[in-house]
């Protein structure tokens, strides 16, 4: 697919991690007019040609392609293995590196002692995925870290391919995106899996507010059982917030104890 | 307000508990063109007049107003005490009571130990309020049990108030409405506290997941506390669903401290 006059120059992106995210991203990319090749450790390589994508086997073939941007979309739990494999001394000439991955202390971390001193580094997280980004991008945030970033032409024309969709666009470092993630979307899925370890279901008396908890269990399900893990373990925040969540239960049980004892009191006064 | 020509003939209808579920109800029903009076513990007479209701200030006057149906708006935890207070003896000929009380067993029980053996007996929950109905009633579910129905006719014409504004009527016993509702109803509350409890905000960066909860905690805050604690100590079935709650809580973290512990473990086998 051909972009239109009114996009820029089309870059090269290879993907690293073919999975379901980067399947999702990458078919807006295609249709923005960039080229896509990818890697991956499961052979992806008929889902990529149906989406317009060259994938290779191997490291080698995918680094001799001379990407200008790669885009790192493996699970928060491999990313360490995987730059492990990358032979990130054939890479010719400074390459843009972006992640996408749902922390950002981690990745910041990890990739900046991996990729090579003249590459530069963006650390980033689209707050979006196949299921709330299945109409559109529009008005759904994604946050970003220029952690390293001396080619800003570049980097503006990767953050131009989410602008150009409507994207919020937020600035934040990635300690703070650690923080706040942990509050809201580690804390969402939490309470997703709570209530899919109940096997909640609707019925046929469903309150509003009770359908948009089925519907929030069965949207976080969707995700792998690592993205959710992921969360917790290489977000140094998540612990507290899973502390507070179990503190606000007792809270809330200590209350109701209170209510319920008051009521046998009183009952039992009026015998 | 005058009924149009296409509704039945108006009821008189006496609300016991003139409270914000109450006043919403009887917004409705005064559109619809019913003779609308009230008795409650407040003195809720300007507002009672702003609605087009008349407001007595004692049960006598209220009884003597001859309603053909008295509605019980009183919270959960309050109804043994009101009831105490009635002068059922003062009752001419048979009434249809009905109550609207979040749970159902508990009604019923005291509703059939207090009411007049001539009296018809139907329990409700319409699962709805002032925030999840103020677009109309159309498609939300109202619950009810024809506990002791004699005067059919009666009945017919008040569900017809609820069906006539297109509310999805579903029958069943209480006994079976408190257990769905403790699965649903008193579990999404639940969270809502417990969302309350850690003060979640909105945040620049909220996925659409985490806004359903910020819109969950804010609904659920609205309603009192005296009902929500009703849901749990005037239902017998709400007990094992915290109980529940927690157990899920618990084995969430324990997935999640298993993956932590495998982390740990590949990390140090690959130093
Ligand atoms: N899903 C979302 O809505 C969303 C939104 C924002 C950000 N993200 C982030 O995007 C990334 C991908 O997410 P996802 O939803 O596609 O699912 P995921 O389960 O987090 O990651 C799947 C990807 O990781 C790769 N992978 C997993 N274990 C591996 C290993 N041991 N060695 C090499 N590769 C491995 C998979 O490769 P193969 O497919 O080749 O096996 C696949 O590409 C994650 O970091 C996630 O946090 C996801
Ligand atoms: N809110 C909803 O969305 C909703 C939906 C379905 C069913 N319901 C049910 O409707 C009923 C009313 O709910 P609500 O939202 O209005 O709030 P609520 O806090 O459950 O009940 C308030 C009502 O109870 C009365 N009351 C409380 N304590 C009393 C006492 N000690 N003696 C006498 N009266 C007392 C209040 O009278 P005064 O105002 O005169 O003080 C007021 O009329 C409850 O049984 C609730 O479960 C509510």
């Amino acid at each position: 697919m051909a972009s239109d006059s009114s996009q820029p120059s089309p870059l090269k992106i290879g993907i690293v991690g073919l999975g379901p995210f980067a399947q999702f991203l990458a078919a807006t990319f295609v249709k923005q007019g960039h080229t896509l090749t990818a890697v991956s450790r499961t052979d992806h390589s008929l889902i990529a040609s149906r989406l317009g994508i060259l994938f290779f086997k191997s490291y080698d073939q995918f680094i001799d392609a001379h990407n200008d941007v790669i885009l790192i979309c493996t699970s928060i739990l491999s990313l360490s293995e995987v730059l492990k494999s990358i032979p990130f001394d054939r890479i010719k000439g400074p390459t843009l590196f972006v992640d996408v991955l749902s922390v950002k202390e981690h990745p910041q971390k990890l990739l900046l002692q991996a990729i090579p001193v003249e590459s530069d580094l963006m650390c980033t997280h689209p707050m979006f995925g196949p299921e709330s980004g299945k109409n559109g991008w529009r008005g759904l945030p994604f946050v970003y870290d220029k952690v390293r970033i001396r080619n800003e032409d570049l980097c503006s024309r990767f953050l131009g391919m989410f602008q150009s969709e409507g994207c919020r666009m937020v600035e934040m470092s990635c300690e703070e995106h650690d923080r706040e993630a942990a509050r809201s979307q580690f804390l969402t899925h939490t309470i997703g899996r709570i209530l899919s370890e109940m096997k909640i279901e609707s019925t046929s008396m469903d309150t509003k507010g009770f359908q948009s908890l089925v519907q929030l269990k069965e949207n976080v399900v969707r995700d792998s059982f690592d993205l959710y893990s992921g969360l917790y373990v290489h977000n140094r925040f998540a612990k507290q917030e899973l502390k507070a969540l179990e503190h606000a239960l007792e809270d809330v049980k200590q209350k109701l104890q209170e209510k319920m004892d008051n009521t046998l009191e009183e009952n039992s006064r009026s015998y």
